[in-house]
């Protein structure tokens, strides 16, 4: 199983509204996405190992599919509609990686 | 639901046990944690967005937990033995995060 991670880096001064990325990005990733999408975690920083660090991400947003080519098929094409409602929710340049679930 | 993310990140010439970490960390993990880890998911980095891209992180682990104050009881007794481990697979400073599951 193939997870695409998509982390908001915790950047000084940077927009991220939670809300709206539950609201209508998720939303959109899900109508999008359909079956393909075998799962996802959204998350929202809090802080580091200790209570009174800082968060290294603002948010995560992790995807799972069955494998590369269903990630790919499923999520490529609808990449620039996906991007297109980034500015609605964030000014921060995510940190996307594509990863294998080994356990 | 509460998140531990611990982010290896793929840093040039970075040593990385996976086999060691799945066989030996893991199995101290959840023997130490025992039922307060709700889930866990290991993953291998494999690249960026684009297939010719690199991972940011060459492994990541999350670890599930009903709330802060779990994680934290079952958790941080065994940091040193956690980290013991640790030159026993890497020779990576980890990026760890606590964060909130929010959908």
């Amino acid at each position: 199983m193939i997870k695409l991670s998509v982390l908001y880096p915790n950047v000084p001064g940077g927009r991220f509204d939670l809300d709206y990325y539950r609201r209508h990005h998720l939303a959109l990733l899900k109508a999008r996405l359909g079956d393909a999408c075998k799962g996802y975690v959204v998350c929202a920083g809090v802080s580091g190992l200790e209570r009174d660090s800082a968060a290294p991400y603002v948010a995560t947003c992790e995807l799972l599919f069955d494998s590369r080519e269903a990630f790919e098929q499923a999520f490529l094409p609808h990449g620039p509609a996906f991007r297109a409602d980034h500015p609605n929710y964030t000014d921060i340049a995510p940190v996307r990686m594509v990863s294998e679930v080994v356990g």
